[in-house]
């Protein structure tokens, strides 16, 4: 049970350049009613996940959220708040601005936290979509510092292990690790076979589904990204504790609910998020560290592929890959994914920075 | 790519009763020079996983264990050292004794923090195999806490996602959560598409091991237990990316090697643990808590099960079904281990407590 990559498809791209595009989501946000420091933030992990190739969580959701803002779910002006804080650990209320805000401000402090007791743990309540799970992740890399995170992310939309019907949501987690160069290392996984946002891609790519991904709406195996209505686990019984331990500390630790008892849009909803960043310079002295977390890396990368690859990777290579290329060449981004941001732009009487 | 359950055949079995199992293992580490309150803290975590019918890592190990200690890889009165802490984490030197001791005063140690700060992380060095991942998560759930736990273990033996050259480790991490009453959650999984203590049960139980789960020394895919040299990992890049993220915090965080750097006998290598304890008092109230989880998890199991399944699990409830059962009929184990154990007696002259 592979997850391939999201479709390709140069026909149907534009390359577009990070900053410029940065700059757009920010005016689109401020002009419905963010605070310039806080749109900057929401349009800096978004470019961040389109630069890594995670298009899903990229630019391609801010017509979705621009839509929450005005649907009045997403409050452009909820303030992060803390509602409790120990040396370690504390509990943020993202007051139903955009996730990106306060899952920000969370990873900051985790941070911070960290690098005082060694530690830093921040849940998030009352929350929205945070986006891709990498770049908060990564941020505590950039940090030097070991980083995780998870987010809850709507109902139940994945069948219980042994059940035909959902019992847990298809939360996301990521781990990083800095290095001090070339890329660091970075898993962000599902805990289903998939993600939805890859079902939608298969859906405007005109792909398939790959057999044992998804069921339909009556629990039955389906390959029409159209008809997928239920994700099953990734790896069965796995999958489906991951999701459940994921929603656990994106749930109820912060307060919130868990999937199954989550029935309403995932705006309407909200989210939950959880971060937890360790200073590893606290436990060891840091060149031992990355002496050898380095040399490891360096060793797998240097086993021989299986046929048809040509090198082994590890999680995050290939996103830090595009990362590099990406960053001076132009981000590709579908069409259809900037007509709708062309749309938005054009209402809120912006410039596109790309030919439409 | 399922991982069935270990194989059973009460034929094969005796009844042991968990008490007197005890009383004999801790008798055996005494007698081979641990300290009794240490050996006792051994027992206990091997009788744990026994009663929770994790045989590969319970009694069946003591064996190993104290033909160790008679090698001198294992130190029986290795002292468990605070090298570094803080008010949330701590380095521990494991001063290579059983993996046993150091890890439950890392967890003990993790939880008192927890209680203070709201969470505790340790990582320990220098340490030998622990057991089962799962007793020290469930030693923070019995606390009324959240546990989280992962050790390396050895060299490398899992594939690189996309080779046929071991690049991991077999890495297991657990995650448990407390509810309060019933079965509480605990996910205990290896980070392979099996462990290596299920592969030696199918050997011993004259079993096969599954198609697609290991590789023999030449990279081949064998079904043979006894040619099964290379473990391949689960669901591929996310159980590469989990185990690599396991070596990390139960390796380099510790002052340890990555797997790759590891080529000695497990003993001989020593072994490095993390433990990480939230208290989510210090989050929410515990009642809420308390209620959404046990709700949900209610929810989950009272789903419509697939064909052929009598209902809906969650991870853990399988094994404190059994612990229930075992606790008042005896633990089924396998006459093989049994043989083993008694000959380690009758070496100690003590008697054992069942018919031989």
């Amino acid at each position: 049970m592979e997850t391939p990559d999201y479709p390709r498809d140069a026909t149907q791209e534009v390359l577009v350049q990070a900053g410029p595009l940065k700059e757009l989501l920010t005016k689109l946000y401020v002009k419905q009613g963010m605070f310039k420091v806080e749109a900057e933030m929401a349009a800096a992990r978004q470019v961040e996940a389109d630069l890594r190739g995670i298009h899903s969580h990229g630019c391609s959701a801010t017509g979705r959220y621009l839509n929450a803002i005005r649907m009045g779910d997403i409050d452009p002006r909820g303030q992060t708040l803390t509602i409790t804080k120990t040396p370690a650990i504390a509990l943020l209320d993202g007051s139903r601005n955009l996730g990106h805000v306060a899952s920000t401000r969370a990873t900051l402090m985790a941070i911070e936290m960290a690098r005082e007791v060694g530690t830093g743990t921040v849940a998030v309540k009352n929350s929205q979509h945070f986006g891709a799970a990498s770049v908060y992740a990564l941020m505590a890399a950039k940090a030097g510092m070991i980083g995780y995170c998870t987010t809850s992310t709507g109902g139940a939309t994945v069948a219980a292990y042994g059940s035909r019907k959902p019992g847990t949501a298809n939360n996301a987690f990521a781990w990083a690790a800095p290095v001090r160069s070339g890329a660091p290392f970075c898993l962000d996984m599902a805990c289903a076979a998939s993600s939805w946002g890859k079902i939608h891609s298969q859906k405007i790519y005109g792909g398939v589904v790959p057999t044992g991904w998804t069921l339909d709406a009556d629990g039955n195996s389906t390959t029409d990204p159209a008809a997928a209505k239920i994700l099953m686990p990734a790896a069965g019984a796995r999958g489906y504790g991951l999701a459940f331990v994921s929603s656990l500390l994106a749930g109820p630790l912060a307060g919130g609910h868990m999937p199954i008892h989550k029935s309403r849009s995932p705006e309407a909803d909200g989210s939950e998020h959880f971060f937890y960043v360790i200073d590893f310079s606290k436990f060891v002295d840091p060149e031992v560290f990355y002496k050898e977390l380095e040399g490891s890396m360096t060793d797998i990368r240097q086993l021989p592929p299986v046929e048809g690859l040509d090198r082994v990777r590890l999680p995050g290579d290939m996103e830090w890959e595009r990362e590099q290329a990406w960053t001076t060449a132009g981000i590709p981004l579908h069409r259809e994914h900037l007509r709708e941001l062309a749309e938005a732009a054009a209402k809120a009487k912006l410039t596109v920075p790309w030919e439409v």
